[in-house]
């Protein structure tokens, strides 16, 4: 039989639902844009309509329906406890409804967990069974593969890389309540705080804008080129705790300010080599997330594949 | 059938063998000194030996011998690439010889898998799937077990987790190469040296003499306290850290260190609680180890049951 998966990231924005064949391979794409008032049953009805959208003629092929969202879930029962892009919903047992509304087996998982699963089954990560991703946007995030499986932890909460403290004295607040995160610094938020600071205590610099985008390209710049050293310095700092924890074979590098490319990836292998001791480090690679905005859904469908036994 | 396990501890001066039922009681042990030469026939013939002993006349239902051992393994493989205690071994199919000699399938894997694995199983981790165990001694280990399963990593090098940095300005150097490794603070070696510092700095103490448990009896000697706030602040920063990675339900402290008990316990699940974002710090218990040495064999007994799928 040919099975096919279908996932779908379900967001504040858009809905978007993604064909897989057995291999990760995305087929089919259908987005729509997510119910304007969000209501509980409207959502539901619109994620059914794009799954069946998204396989077309294959529907009697699609073995298993996987479902990510940002949020609090209880991932075994597949309810949404709480979702800041859906906050009227209260315990929505959504797997059981879109099951109901499709007749086919549905798995529901965080949007971190699915993001390093699609990475894992078919992006950079893809052949390896020991794979972490860190996604680098507005905050930090992430995600543990180990011996092929996703380590989820005793309530959901296990990846959560943004909070690996990385900075013990001078550390700054974090939103979780802690000092010194990775995410104060190695997130897009982070970033422009560091750039922010800096100049407020008489730092120069050619930027024109503070972005994380234009700090990785000011390439002649002596505040950028500070800022960058210590952020890659804490984003290795946290790899190398990582590196310690699980022994992974791949670190893959993702989210927004990942866009940077080598003027992130080269000083950050270069701080990853001097941070982490030798017997973890070697067959170590960091590598770019390869699979972009389509993480979500390939992970998501995934999880019928490498998720729960 | 009434299945048993054999678990052997291979240490430089006692091969342990212990014998367990299918839910990890141990029924029974036998021991005998390390062949003084530690040739490599000698000590295959001393483990086999070992395993028949104590299994007794019930060799016979013995389904499964695991070993244990410290040292850098090919655990996949069985063979000894290089141990401490064993300095002429070089690439030894320990597995291989032992499964030979015994006529039962064999498993390897080092000390301190084995030792969380023993109090996953039969332990302070008994009844949990997500269980984590520090081992403080002269350095420190330490194990995972995420969804019931051993987490190794990619070469078996998982677990280390006594590398993980918590101390990025004024770190001391580690063995490992690295500086500022919560081993540097939290080991017995580590204790020792905080208060020798702090002594040759011109710190007054009531201490006769510099050892982890003379620290943590001293309940009246301020350099004592200073330094037990030291200690339990690096060890709940570790844990915090692996609290975020892994999101385990048990955090377990065994090793010698750990026998300071409650003095040792309270603040580092005071520090703990400061330092862990609520959302992982929920479910958490930090409890101590219960097996002592007989860890390594039971764990060992349990590769067969716990071990690698």
């Amino acid at each position: 039989m040919n099975a096919r998966y279908v996932g779908i990231d379900i967001g504040g924005t858009g809905i978007k639902a993604g064909l897989c064949d057995t291999s990760g391979a995305l087929l089919a794409v259908h987005e729509v844009a997510t119910p304007p008032q969000r209501g509980v049953v409207d959502v539901l009805d619109a994620i059914a309509h794009a799954a069946k959208t998204a396989a077309g003629e294959t529907w009697d092929d699609v073995a298993g329906i996987g479902l990510g969202m940002a949020g609090f879930l209880d991932i075994p029962k597949g309810i949404v406890r709480f979702s800041a892009n859906f906050p009227q919903w209260i315990d929505v047992p959504i797997g059981a409804q879109i099951a109901h509304r499709t007749n086919k087996p549905v798995l529901v998982n965080n949007d971190a967990n699915v993001a390093v699963l699609g990475e894992a089954w078919s992006g950079a990560g893809k052949g390896y069974d020991h794979v972490v991703l860190f996604t680098l946007g507005t905050g930090v995030g992430g995600g543990i593969i180990a011996h092929g499986r996703l380590v989820e932890g005793a309530h959901g909460m296990a990846g959560e890389l943004g909070h690996i403290v990385v900075r013990h004295e001078h550390g700054a607040l974090c939103g979780c309540g802690q000092y010194g995160c990775v995410e104060t610094i190695a997130s897009a938020t982070g970033i422009v705080r560091l750039v922010r600071e800096a100049i407020a205590q008489g730092a120069h610099t050619t930027l024109r804008e503070v972005t994380a985008k234009a700090v990785f390209a000011a390439t002649d710049d002596a505040l950028c080129a500070r800022v960058i050293a210590e952020v890659t310095d804490a984003l290795a700092q946290a790899m190398a705790a990582i590196a310690v924890v699980v022994n992974p074979q791949r670190l893959i590098v993702g989210g927004g300010v990942s866009l940077a490319g080598d003027a992130l990836l080269e000083p950050l292998r270069e701080a990853f080599a001097r941070k982490t001791p030798a017997a973890v480090r070697e067959g170590v690679d960091i590598v770019p997330a390869m699979l972009g905005t389509t993480a979500g859904v390939i992970g998501a469908a995934g999880l019928h594949v490498h998720g729960r036994a």
